[in-house]
């Protein structure tokens, strides 16, 4: 499939326009233009190496007086499974963490600190099935599972955090849920994140086999920035951004499995805005390629049951919290993004901007709460109606 | 200034890519392509007689069996001022009369229901100025001023519901605010709506001249739909959107005044993010031109004082609740842009994406009143920390 896939809009762009009308096309898309790293290190034989598309870019902060500039290097990886779906658990498994590694390892010499991969990245997105078995048993603890055990090791020696989104099985009470994972620099569990909101959208039936999340909204006071997670569907919920900012966060990864048809043309919209309305970096990552089961299923859209679920199209990037992104990976290879980034823009831009000082907080609590009710009488004005919720200000 | 000024993205893209590469890297911009109406009268020569961009794009939404389609034209209209700033206070605004209530013509001829024009339509946008006399005299009541007088008849001559941003001087108290009066199609004012968030950024002095709007977020009940407006700034706000949404939008203004270097990279984002997490249409709407004013000024950037606030970049658009969205109009030439709607694609695409069932409203209502204390203890997990705010569900 990947043969009739294009490999990126920003390569669209490359090749049709030149020069002054190519930076003015990207100035009105991305604004401005984040510098290209210039790394030490062969970066060209590592993406021959791994067959993946590496990028790398930096945005700088202004310079102040009393606080030094917070450079932090964050990494996004997107992949392709790498074994058949039909393969055993294990097997399935093992491959990626083999593959993945590889692609952590080489974060370490482009100098990440921060890395996160695609959200359940250790097995097919198989929701699509409906099936349990064999799927569910790629859940695992996030404390003690094989994936964090693996990972703790990579971190220790890499002195690098590690966001792993997997499919969690609880030790208490043996419930699936949705996950991140924070593992930190010291090779230590941090704590976990449990995905907010559950889609139930076409072949993304995911509520039939996990609940939303009752971690909250936690941000990880790590040694390289305040971080958070917004775990894929979250994306598209404006208020689970915003708790993420009000605790903090400097920058939310959003880990995310998303198909081409459904939702390619919000990707560049949704986590790109929230970095905008909350003064914070984020980083999108989908994965990549398409997914073949070996049981037909259908999505609920009238058409005839199949075994494909579409394609996976990468494209994952960085969005500044003044609003200038990076160009995507590609859309059908494996990649890793990284992204130099100084932390101090995020109270530059809040100043600048200042929505968390015009947000008009006690109101809209007052607002969500009256909405909330069962009897909520929305403020509607009609002919030979006035308007009886003339509000005063908070 | 307009001679070094782009005309828009879309004739960019239009240059340089070709046949399936423009139409890759739209689907990937944009989204679903919009189609252009065909109008039965002629459109060019209204564009030339006029000397203003004209676009015209529908949107489909799938037949229902117990719903007829609701199918509605809007109107957006971006225009520069026409008069010098030095001019007569009644003579700038009633060329723009003149000019307005010309493309509102047009717009009658080509079918439009609903109509909007920019914010402050009426006025240079002298807020960069921080001076008060001649600019707080463009003020006007919203119920019995010149401007909504003149409208009046124009929305019933027309059978056309307007929306009208102006500044309003309050009938009673005196003071001023950011007001659009939505005037129906039948001449009656409707009501009102007072700008609720309100910037202090950069040139955009508006705190010093009027307050945060007291009106909450009406939705008017119009014959051609359920319309409220988002003035200007509010498009930052996520909070502020939710709430039209709430209370049952269908279509959601944003007349705007923004200038480039400042926005133009978030312009294409934050109201088409709008249409997404909302599931009702938005259109938003940008002055065009260069204003100068008479007394130099300076705008809280270390540059030396003066007298031209930038370019208004126009390049408005109509985004869909599935976040398709149209091209934009020209980035130098006033413009009309007619988009056909059927209303029932807001509750199609809420029933497919279903964000409105797994937003989890109660949740962050008591989250937002929390994060409203001021002893708020943000939920942060570090080393040798638990997270001891582990939340059940609402």
């Amino acid at each position: 499939m990947s043969g009739k896939e294009s490999e990126s809009l920003e390569s669209l762009l490359e090749r049709g326009l030149q020069d002054l009308e190519l930076d003015e096309a990207k100035r009105i898309i991305y604004g401005r233009s984040w510098t290209k790293i210039k790394h030490s290190c062969d970066v060209d034989k590592i993406a021959a190496d791994l067959s993946i598309d590496v990028q790398g870019y930096t945005v700088g902060a202004r310079i102040e007086q009393t606080r030094s500039p917070r450079i932090v290097r964050i990494g996004a990886i997107q992949n392709a499974i790498v074994r058949k779906t039909t393969d055993g658990v294990d097997d399935q498994r093992n491959a990626l963490h083999d593959r993945v590694g590889k692609i952590i390892k080489a974060a370490a010499d482009l100098g990440v600190n921060v890395i996160c991969m695609q959200e359940a990245w250790t097995m097919p997105f198989a929701f699509c099935t409906r099936e349990k078995l064999p799927w569910t048993e790629f859940a695992e603890s996030a404390e003690n599972g094989p994936t964090t055990r693996f990972l703790q090791k990579l971190a220790l020696k890499h002195n690098m955090v590690i966001v792993s989104p997997i499919l969690e099985r609880d030790d208490v009470t043996g419930t699936i849920w949705n996950t991140a994972v924070i593992i930190d620099n010291h090779g230590a569990v941090l704590g976990k994140h449990r995905k907010n909101h559950i889609p139930r959208v076409g072949d993304f039936n995911e509520s039939t086999y996990y609940y939303e999340g009752n971690t909250g909204h936690p941000v990880f006071q790590t040694e390289f920035g305040r971080i958070a997670v917004n775990i894929c569907y979250g994306r598209h919920h404006p208020l689970n951004w915003l708790m993420f900012g009000l605790n903090g966060a400097e920058i939310v990864f959003n880990p995310s499995a998303t198909v081409s048809g459904l939702s390619e043309h919000l990707w560049g919209v949704e986590a790109r805005n929230a970095a905008i309305a909350n003064h914070y970096f984020t980083c999108a990552i989908n994965r990549v390629g398409a997914e073949s089961f070996p049981n037909e299923f259908t999505s609920g859209d009238g058409k005839p049951a199949h075994k494909d679920f579409g394609w996976f199209y990468g494209s994952s990037y960085v969005t500044a919290p003044d609003g200038c992104r990076t160009p995507g990976l590609s859309r059908v290879k494996d990649g890793l993004l990284v992204a130099e980034l100084d932390l101090n823009m995020c109270q530059q831009v809040q100043d600048t901007w200042g929505f968390k000082m015009t947000q008009r907080l006690p109101l809209y609590a007052n607002k969500l709460k009256e909405a909330s009710q069962l009897n909520y009488k929305p403020q509607r004005i009609g002919r030979n109606q006035t308007n009886d919720r003339e509000t005063t200000d908070e």
